[in-house]
């Protein structure tokens, strides 16, 4: 029993400033402002003025198209960001995991979307037992398999629960991810569903991810495939399989959320349709796959459109570790700080740490490769940019970055840490 | 002050059974069999006897090339497996950065070399003050400036610090890394150093990393290099500018290591020269970019070829999710859990998860793309793999998988878990 491994080592933070040698921690960064070089780097910064115009666009968004959005938690994985997302009126939380549920139940979270079909016995066990003793936590998932079906319901019924949980049958893509291929199996599964007594039918989801916004195709397959999903719906209507007294339709990542609208709003079914949404990367935006999408989404949208824009409020700042040639600097940040799956981080401004300093723009830099613990700077030969600058990224795809950082600062419009956030990555 | 937003987050583990919901430690997971579905999945695991192999692979290899290895710790950033390393007989750990220090030295290690240029002012600062309050911690770093020099040094004499802290210049390759890039600037430096009364010159340190065996030129370029650095240690050699009883000539990642304990070995200087490599990854192995760099080491050098081979100790086990298609399977595993920098996770074995299940191979299985949290399995349509079943995946690039995990378990050969090494990636 070694326990002394796992407790022996105190937990220390990225863009912490070392300065106590136990501490354990982070210390008192509230106040500390990036751009003096009051902290250490590199450091992950959520910008407070981009996060409430975010939110404000996506509260516009749903209310104007009179949808929900139950926002993706994976994303961060934070749960202070998880309550900030319910406070602005989400009133369910998506999850990708049962771990992921756990994570948010240990913060107080009682209502959860389990976006994929759970499998594991001891992640069903954990959720039988938690909807058993607790009456107000709540929990709903998806399936796409008689299998998947009887594992929860064996579960919830080793366990005495006493309710009937709410599921999702997931329709997939054909070559795609999880999900039903067609109707049939979709109405295969509602049937079985209406003889399980720890079961009920709340709905449909889809996900329309597995398509992009760079195939010329890509956007009337995902209106085809959301379509598929309105059929569908309405076969097993047709039927009277569903539960409730509304029918649940949801897809919908952060590229093609305006399509969801549009095409689920115009379900007519047996009784009135939620439309929800599952967004989890418009609340930090960014500055390349979903930068693009969104340029897509304003030109194809004119609510959207009408709004505004999203702003990215997820940046990097690193220093300018060596200057080895003329055109090249290397910077102290790599694969372990910034994302890597969706484009390299773009340089977009910079500063020499001292007080008062400003950011500037930083043009015609550009990341060419990162390394571990490096990224490698194509420059112009006339850089200003020195040993011990501060280079800010903006980054592509926020959900690889946060899986990087136990911590993240968020900071007001002059770069001053306003408030700490945590991720717990499980 | 928003303290409250650090400290309300309780700390949750991947692999950590959901026994309980209020958990913030792993309990007790010693003793349980991953097989027998008895933990969480993904999990991700080291194998005991692959690592203990390695171990003793590297030991006589350095042995019989009388040569020292500084292993890196940045590719497990766990103090646990820092402390292994260090009782193996290495006399010093290599790191990237001085908040990895930082995390080392929380575990009581002592001896460090910061394998990079310090720049950051509160990294520097941290570094001095401990240097000079306790004399029994020791760091060395690398300069490739003067600039980092100046930086280094003023911290050390703002700290009072007694003692003269040894340093390497780093030499580079062009269009590479950090590093001077010519022997005239490598001079420069070291009668900069010598006036400098904070630092010493211990030796010169590389890194031919940025070289890759799948270049058919890269072993010739890798030796160039090498042979550079050699004639750089003799020209500064040659005006007496190391400092020390020894010159120390380091280099090596985990592809080309046996080049550096050649090349390095035959240096013939004005003192005895040591050669240390800083090899990261030989503890944990691959089945993927080291696994084939190891390939062409054993066809050069019979040294390493004699000693045997290293063997893939780090596996990710993971669960089919959905079988939406008869030849794909999707497992709930993804870019969160795996890396996917060097080529995407292996699946080879597999066990329907019950009390004494084996793993069995599994061949003609392919991962074809990783989402966040998702693995796309290609597989023949008589494919054995259900929904529940568990799948074994070896990487590529073990520092990309240590990274996205914070803890990890040993298991023996049967799968039984003995111990757990947490990770502070910082």
């Amino acid at each position: 029993m070694n326990h002394a491994l796992v407790r022996d080592e105190d937990t220390f933070f990225r863009g912490m400033p070392l300065s106590d040698g136990s501490q354990s921690l982070p210390p008192d960064l509230i106040g500390r402002r990036v751009l003096d070089g009051a902290i250490s780097a590199p450091i992950a910064l959520l910008k407070r003025q981009a996060l409430d115009h975010n939110a404000s666009w996506m509260r516009s968004f749903v209310r104007q198209y009179g949808i929900s959005i139950w926002p993706h938690g994976k994303t961060s994985m934070s749960p202070t960001i998880f309550r900030w997302q319910l406070n602005q009126g989400a009133e369910w939380l998506s999850l990708a995991s049962a771990t992921q549920a756990h994570v948010a139940r240990g913060a107080g979270i009682n209502r959860v979307l389990i976006a994929n079909q759970v499998v594991n016995t001891f992640d069903l066990d954990y959720l039988a037992r938690e909807l058993t003793s607790d009456p107000t936590f709540e929990v709903m998932c998806f399936v796409d398999s008689v299998a998947g079906i009887q594992r929860f319901a064996s579960a919830l019924e080793s366990a005495g629960c006493p309710r009937r949980i709410g599921v999702f049958i997931e329709v997939g893509v054909p070559n795609g991810r999880a999900g039903v291929r067609t109707v049939d199996e979709a109405l295969t599964l509602a049937r079985v569903l209406a003889g399980v007594p720890q079961l009920q039918l709340s709905g449909l989801a889809g996900y329309e991810g597995v398509y992009t916004p760079k195939d010329p195709e890509g956007l009337s397959k995902v209106d085809r495939y959301l379509e598929q999903v309105v059929a569908t719906a309405r076969a097993i209507d047709a039927e009277r399989l569903f539960a409730g007294e509304k029918i649940i339709l949801s897809a919908g990542g952060s590229k093609f959320f305006d399509r969801v609208a549009v095409i689920f709003g115009k379900a007519q079914l047996s009784r009135a349709v939620e439309v929800v949404i599952r967004c989890g990367c418009y609340l930090f935006h960014d500055v390349g796959i979903y930068e693009e999408a969104m340029r897509a989404v304003y030109a194809r949208d004119p609510i959207a459109s009408g709004i505004g824009r999203l702003r990215p409020a997820l940046e990097i700042w690193a220093q300018v570790q060596s200057r080895p040639e003329p055109t090249r600097a290397i910077v102290a940040m790599g694969r372990r700080e910034s994302s890597y799956d969706a484009g390299l981080p773009t340089p977009q401004s910079w500063c020499r740490p001292e007080r008062s300093a400003q950011a500037r723009p930083l043009e015609h830099h550009r990341v060419i490769a990162l390394n571990d613990q490096h990224a490698f700077l194509d420059m112009p030969a006339d850089s200003p940019l020195d040993i011990g600058d501060l280079v800010g990224f903006g980054i592509s795809h926020p959900c690889t970055v946060f899986d990087k950082w136990q911590m993240l600062c968020v900071v007001d419009d002059d770069y001053v840490v306003t408030e700490i956030v945590r991720t717990s990555f499980t």
